[in-house]
Order: structure tokens, then C-alpha cells, then sequence
């Protein structure tokens, strides 16, 4: 128990023991006046509900909050933002939940603000590629409401996440090596700042494709995790659905033809839109959770976007590049189906890892490096996984240097776990010393902290915390995240 | 008189008359400490020297600063932004003086700091797609220099400016409609903050494609316009070269046909790498200019990237929607000696709107609307030219929404100059009722503060003014810029 407080003390990844920084309940008076700017029906208190809204889907400890609102609309949140900033009790901007580093666990107690219940799509402008969205909308409800408009959003985390989550996190996911990141898929947010005012980072109903008015105020909210303000509406851009679709897989004999694979596709300006690393224990899962048939081997998920002629061309290249690099085979998934089920499976991954364990708990590790030194971190972090006797898997991003272990861990053992946070601390560091970020999309939340430190330095970290201070004085905006 | 300087007044367009805040040269002590930190040769407080440094291509009255000094490496930058900070001296950074909003005018005095003479490439990553560059190094240098790499950074503004003046500007130019702007295209910046310190925007060395830990400082610097910092070196994302490149121009009856076209493209997701908008005045200034033979009427020039096979694909596509939209004509430009001679006479279009009045200056309008108000606000922006009686003519990013007025007129006649700024404005705040942006690539600078208000409302500027204060607390840094 010395060595883990220690362990704790030192990294500070999974906080899921002696650690208890709660202010204390709310009073009566407070609940009443939350009630009266929601309505009865919408506060919570039950311990189930607060429970429920203390943690995400990640390893880190349930924390929950004091009480749980459901605003139904801007000036309702704009209400209780104040309300609560003035009282100074903490305000948690929750969505749907399915962050993965403890981002709405209520470190300090406070009010969980659940958005959920403002779910419309305000605004389609299909001409211009946009859409304006309330925090409510999720990634699947929205491109289901688009089907019609031959446009869709392709930024996907794979969990059906709450856009403005997505916004709030610095999601990507799948197809950000053709699309970008949500980052580059922000044109506006409405946020409700910590005291209760309403900012339009890029000015109210403004959705232009580009500016250069003035401090990129959207750029700053986006993946401030909470810390600043309340994301309230979203303008999103757009892009068309491409005429076709194609998948494929691709099973290599080591782990650096896969990447160099993916590099010289790159190179080659075949404009992949999907391009997902497996390794062999992965597939394996896999293959068992989601029925798929793959050789168990390092493998590539690949995915092209185009007309027809256009896709046979990029096909053929990235085919004659797989055989370049050695594939052991390649198989094309051509109808939708078939396609379908592909990445059904590599959505699922998170579950089929889950499923090597049953009972056990996930934590993803999250590192993003220059893609020159992905082949290397790969075989080490293999290398680390086995020293370290845990079980995990690793899937990427791999077009941006971004790949996840998924660890599989008792989370009543706290050897395990002790293990299992010294591992994820390790990778940061290892993808820090070759130029590469802790967090590629997941965020800092809770547990990357301290690597936030070693990443930014102490001027970035001052910068930050300046920034923080100046937007959220009080510090009562999700606290202890971040920074 | 009277009249004029309400205009000034009400609009603080050109601050062309009447206006002066100078503080006062610098003592001959500041000046030889200026001379400590970079050596005698690299400071000069010659009339003629600080008269070149007052003022950029804009109409923007010449504002000379106190000093200028072209420090040789980042250390001398640090010190010598220190010494001006704790002395009271405002810092105006100086690139290559290409702005058009007046960003270099020395409003207040000072020391300008000339960064041209850091004009390394430090670091290549071929692999990782990126490069770090310092200030001096310009787009063309930059590409240059990238030749036999097989690489290049598309964003290209027109005029050859540095890098780092491009991130600090916030521009973007014909190819943003396929690779973004550089906001899009910045991967970590080096800055020097006022006091002297030193921030690597996203960690030092760190050159990775997407993040999510902490606030997005790098975004936070793009397009800052120098109020924040001084950008001494940039991490920029490369691109590979295009297998092939076509170029096109077609004319079109009416400017709703040439944007229903742009539309079109875009919808039918053409992956077009530039598509941009002359209007018959700029044509005919063109033709005349730069010896093209182009059909005197609202004009596209696009241009393709791809494989040969794709881009047949593209050009079909694009020809067809082209002639649905009832062109003119259409014209292909395959061979590079013609695709450069057209892209020459687009980027020269300013010096040939210059070359309709000889002896007059231009000021470029930059607003940037969603691509559906394109149509009606060049409809109403052409009457509202012809009833102001100004010459100009048009030219726009199109496919971005984003198109420019070049307005030539007579510096010495100050009834015109007010007309053109009534004009500028009033194009301003109907891009702003559109829901649009009053720059959508030159920056604010000087002229457009009262836009960015109009813009981003009272909460936006009031989160700016905060940003500006916290990391400028004494307002040195480019004073009364941007805000």
C-alpha cells in the first residue's frame, strides 16, 4: 500500500484510492434555487443518479457530484452557471458520458450540469457545408438527420459522443487523416462562460469557412475539456458523402511494414480516409467478439473515399504499396455490409479487449508521435506491455501517429493497477521523448496532468493556467482537469 | 475637413489624417543597449530605414517606429523584447512588410524588430511531413528549398511573405479551398513573449499531427497579428506534390453562374485545389497587365492536383457542371508554362489593379461570407462600387467565400479616400449581416477594430481584451492592433 500511495503521489494517473478532496453537500436552499431555475423534475440528488454521473468509461474512480441538472435550454444553463459560480460550487458540463480520462468525475463535488436534454439541430445550411447543433446531439443522431442531404459529419471518436463533447474533448478518431480532427471541423461555439454570460467565439450565427478576426477564441474552447466554460451549441462543418466507399484489410509480418505501409500511402497522396493499426492480439479479440475472420497477425483497416474511377486508382496503388511492403494478404470489403461489419469491429475493439478479461475494467492510453518514429514506440511498447504482465491490446490512428493500448485490469487489485498506471506513464514519456503528445485525442482530464507538465513546459504551463485564471477566476469550472 | 474627420472618427478606417499618439524617440542610452544585445551594424534610427518600417503595402499612412533592430537569433529577440518590456518601449515585429492592414505601422513608436536576417531552415522531417523554419524564411525560399523532397507547403497568400508573418496574419490564399489556411497548416510555434520568455506553443521539438492536451496555444497565436508575441520560429505541415497539376479558366454570363459553379464543385465533392473569382473589370486589368486573352466577363481560374487519372476525372466533372451553369467558354491550361503564366497573372492582380490608376495606392476589402450569400453580396457590392464612383475591381477565394475589392485611389485626394473608406466599411458590415467575417485572411491591423467589435459582440471582445491583457498585461506588443 506504501509503494502504490507513492506510485499515486508520483503520477497521479488513476487517483482511485485516499483521495478525497469533496467540499461537502449542498444545502437545501441551494437545491431549491437549482430547482427553480430547471424545474422540479430536472435536479437530482439520488445517490444512483449522482453515482451515474460521476464517472466515464474509463478506469478512473466514480466521483460523484452533489446533484445532477438537466437545463433545457441556453438561458437555463446560463442561470445555473451563475448561480453556482456565484455560491462557488463547482459546475460539470456533462454529455453522454463517454470520455475516457475522468473528465466529469467530480474531483471536488459541485453540480453536474447534464446537457443531454438540449438535443435539437438548430440550423442546417447545406449550401454552405454547416450545421448548428445543441450539446444533446450526438455524432450518429446528427449524420441519421443529415442522410437526406447528401452531407455528412465524418469526425468519429466510435463511441456515439455528444458533438459538443467532442468539441469540449478534441476528439477525433477514424477519419481524421483525410477530415482533420473536430478541431478542424468547428466553425462556431455558443459557450456559457463560468459566471453565466454567453460567448459566440466566432460571433452569434457567424459560419464562414475562414477568418482572421481577431484571437481564435473557437480554437480555445476546443478541447478545454469543461475547464472554461460550458459549450452550449456547436456550428459544425460539413462534407459531402462520397459517391463510394471501399474497405480493406491488410495482415503484415511485422509491425514496421504495417507502418511503412501507411507512410508511403501518405507519401503517395492517396488520399486514404481511414488507415487503422491492429496488432496481432487485437485482431485476435477481435476476431472472436466481432466474428471476423482475420489472420492474426499486425494488420491494417484501410478505408478510400471517391467516385468510382477514382477509387480503383487509389485501390490499385494502395495495394501495389501493401505488396511493396511485404503483406501477407489483402482482402478488399467492397459491399456495404461487409464493410459495415469491419468497422463495426474496429469500434468495438474497446469491448472485444474487455472481453479477454471478463469483470475487468479498460484504460486506453492515448500517444500521438511523428509518424517517422511510430514503428519504433510500437515494437517498444510491445516489448514494455510484456515486460509489464498486463494484458492489453494496441490499435492506432496510425496516418496520424496516434495509437491506444488498451490495458484490461482488475481494478480491485491494486498491484495491477499500480502496474498498469506505471505502464501508461512510461508510453507518455516515450512518445514525449520523440516529439510526440500524451493525448492525441482523448485530453489530459484527470490522469495526464503531470505529462501535460513535461510536454508544455513550465512557460506553456504558466500560459495555461494564466488563461484559466483569467476566464474562470473562482476555478470552479470542472475543477482539478487539465491543469 | 469637418466632414472627414467625423468620417475618421466613426469608422477609423485609414487613420490618414490628424493622428498622432507618438511617444517620443528613444534615448541615446535605449539605443545603445538596443546596440549591446545585436551588435551596432544591426540597429538604425535613419529616417529613411524607419520610414520603409512604418508602413506595409496598404494605404495606411506611414507610421515610422523609433528604432529598428534585426536581431540574429532567438537569444537576441529575447533580450531585447526584455529590455523594450521593462522599459515601456512597445515592440512592433516586422516580417517582410507584405501586410495589407497596416499591422506594421509603429502607431505608438518603438523598436520595429526585424526578424528577416533568422532566415534558417532548421529541420526537415520528410518522413513526419514537417519543417520548422524561422521568421525570415518566405513561402517561395520555403518550397524552394523543398524541391527534391517531393514536398511542399501549399498555402500561398500571393505575395511572397514570411512564414512566420503568415502565421502571425492568420492568411491563406487560392489553395485554401483544398489544403486549409495556416491555421490549418501550423504545427507548433516558437514564441517570444513580451517580457522576454520564451514559449513553444504546443512543447519544444514537438511536431506531431493533432493533440488534445491542454489549451490550444498554438491556435491561440495564429493570427494574433503580433499583440501577443513575437513568432521567432514555425512547425508547419507539408504536403506531397501533386503527381499532376491542370489549370482552367471559364467565363460566365452573370457572377450567380460563376459561384452556382463554385457550389457545385464543392457539392459534387471535386477535390478542386484552387478556385477563384475575377470580375470582368479585374479580367480586362489582367489581360491588359499581365498579356492574358481572356474573355472580358465574370471569370474562374481552377485548378486541379491528382494522379493523371484522377484529374481527368476532376476536369470532366468540373467542365460539365461548368457548362450546366451556362459557360462561356472553358479553356484548359495543361502544360506548366501556361498554368504558371495564368497563376502569375491572378497573383499580379493586384499591381494590375494598381496599373488602372498609375500613381494611386489600393486597399484591399477581405470580407468572407457562407458560400450561399456569395452571389448576392458580389451583386451588391459591384452596384455599390459603381455608385461610389471608386475604381475597383474583384477578385475572391471562392470556393472559401472569401473575395477581395481592390479599390485604387488617390492618396492626396482626401474626398475620395473618405468615400473609400465609407465603402470599405459598409462592404464590412454587409459580409457581417450575411453572417459573415470583415476578414477572412489580411487581419484586422489598424482598420478594422470597429468591425471585430461588430463581429464578435461585446462578450468576444471583452474575452479578447482579457487574452491581450494577460499575456501583454503593459500593452506593448503591436499597441493598437487588432483591438
Amino acid at each position: 500500500m506504501a509503494s502504490l500511495l507513492r506510485a499515486t503521489a508520483t503520477w497521479g494517473l488513476f487517483p482511485w484510492r485516499g483521495y478525497c478532496s469533496r467540499q461537502g453537500k449542498l444545502s437545501k436552499d441551494f437545491v431549491e434555487a437549482l430547482k427553480a431555475v430547471v424545474g422540479n423534475p430536472h435536479v437530482s440528488t439520488a445517490a444512483a443518479v449522482l453515482q451515474q454521473h460521476g464517472h466515464d468509461e474509463s478506469i478512473h474512480r466514480c466521483q460523484p457530484p452533489d446533484a445532477v441538472v438537466w437545463p433545457q435550454n441556453v438561458e437555463q444553463v446560463s442561470r445555473l452557471a451563475a448561480l453556482c459560480y456565484n455560491q462557488g460550487v463547482p459546475i460539470i458540463p456533462f454529455g453522454t458520458g463517454t470520455g475516457l480520462e475522468g473528465g466529469v468525475c467530480a474531483v471536488q463535488g459541485g453540480v453536474c450540469i447534464n446537457l443531454t436534454h438540449m438535443d435539437r439541430i438548430l440550423e442546417l445550411n447545406a449550401e454552405d457545408f454547416s450545421v448548428v447543433v445543441e450539446p444533446g446531439v450526438t455524432r450518429k443522431a446528427l449524420n441519421t438527420y443529415l442522410r437526406a442531404s447528401g452531407l455528412w459529419f465524418p469526425v468519429d471518436p466510435g463511441a456515439d459522443a455528444s458533438l459538443c463533447g467532442m468539441a469540449a474533448t478534441g476528439a477525433s478518431g477514424t477519419n481524421a487523416v483525410r477530415y482533420g480532427t473536430v478541431r478542424d471541423n468547428v466553425l462556431n461555439l455558443e459557450v456559457v462562460l463560468p459566471g453565466g454570460e454567453l460567448l459566440h467565439t466566432a460571433g452569434q450565427g457567424r459560419h464562414f469557412r475562414k477568418s482572421a478576426a481577431g484571437y481564435n477564441l473557437t480554437g480555445l474552447f476546443v478541447g478545454s475539456e469543461g475547464t472554461l466554460g460550458l459549450i452550449t451549441a456547436a456550428t459544425l462543418r460539413l462534407h459531402p458523402v462520397p459517391e463510394a466507399t471501399v474497405a480493406a484489410t491488410c495482415a503484415f509480418p511485422s509491425v514496421q511494414a504495417a507502418v511503412d505501409t501507411t507512410v508511403n500511402i501518405l507519401q503517395a497522396a492517396v488520399p486514404v480516409a481511414r488507415i487503422e493499426f491492429l496488432d496481432e492480439v487485437m485482431i485476435d479479440a477481435c476476431n472472436r467478439h466481432s466474428n471476423l475472420n482475420c489472420t492474426v497477425a499486425p494488420t491494417l483497416f484501410l478505408e478510400f473515399h471517391g467516385s468510382k474511377q477514382a477509387l480503383a486508382e487509389q485501390l490499385q496503388r494502395a495495394e501495389e504499396i501493401t505488396q511493396y511492403n511485404g503483406a501477407l494478404n489483402f482482402s478488399w470489403a467492397k459491399e456495404a455490409e461487409e464493410r459495415n461489419q469491419l468497422w463495426a469491429a474496429r469500434h468495438n475493439a474497446w469491448y472485444a479487449a474487455l472481453a479477454l478479461r471478463p469483470g475487468c475494467k479498460g484504460y486506453a492510453t492515448d500517444v500521438c508521435v511523428p509518424i517517422s518514429r511510430l514503428p519504433e514506440i510500437l515494437v517498444q511498447t510491445k516489448e514494455d506491455l510484456q515486460a509489464s504482465g498486463l494484458t492489453g491490446t494496441m490499435v492506432g490512428h496510425v496516418g496520424d501517429g496516434n495509437f491506444h493500448c488498451v490495458l484490461v485490469v482488475d481494478p480491485e487489485d491494486a498491484e495491477e493497477l499500480r502496474r498498469a498506471e506505471a505502464f501508461a506513464y512510461q508510453l507518455g514519456r516515450r512518445a514525449l521523448a520523440l516529439h510526440g503528445t500524451c493525448t492525441g485525442e482523448h485530453g489530459i482530464g484527470l490522469g495526464k496532468r503531470k505529462l501535460l507538465q513535461e510536454e508544455v513546459g513550465a512557460v506553456g504551463i504558466e500560459i495555461m493556467r494564466q488563461l484559466k485564471a483569467t476566464l474562470d477566476p473562482r476555478g470552479l469550472m470542472n475543477p482539478s482537469k487539465v491543469l
